[in-house]
């Protein structure tokens, strides 16, 4: 079963890197873009095939090892 | 209006924090998940209320400056 995670920093966290990229589009003549934000996206695939312990399998690895939960929010979609 | 680009290496291109997290899952004592891949998640607000416009302009900007055709697809979200 294919899971995904969408990783985001907080609102509010500084995101240098979209920061980096809204400068890079304004020098390239791209006009009227703002509020850019880069996160991360992650897929993986899993062995098991019940959607909602998927969900809470991914949920523990995200806790664990993929977000930093001080500073990042994930959203979980399973079979996307 | 709100867009989102999803940027994932082409399937085929090596993806070493792919594997990395593969292998700190592995560690960390979760089994069963395989086939990881990382990309990038990027945000954006844009003057454009014309969908249509929006994600030819947000095209644009992958072609561009986001992404890398050369080893990456991108995925473009109009106001998700």
């Amino acid at each position: 079963m294919k899971a995904t995670v969408r990783i985001m920093l907080k609102t509010g966290v500084l995101d240098p890197q979209g920061k980096a990229i809204e400068h890079a589009l304004a020098a390239l003549g791209f006009s009227g873009a703002g509020e850019v934000r880069q996160g991360k996206l992650i897929t993986l695939e899993l062995d098991e095939t019940d959607p909602d312990r998927a969900r809470e399998k991914v949920r523990e690895m995200c806790e664990k090892l993929l977000a930093n939960t001080v500073i990042e929010d994930y959203e979980i979609g399973i079979g996307e």
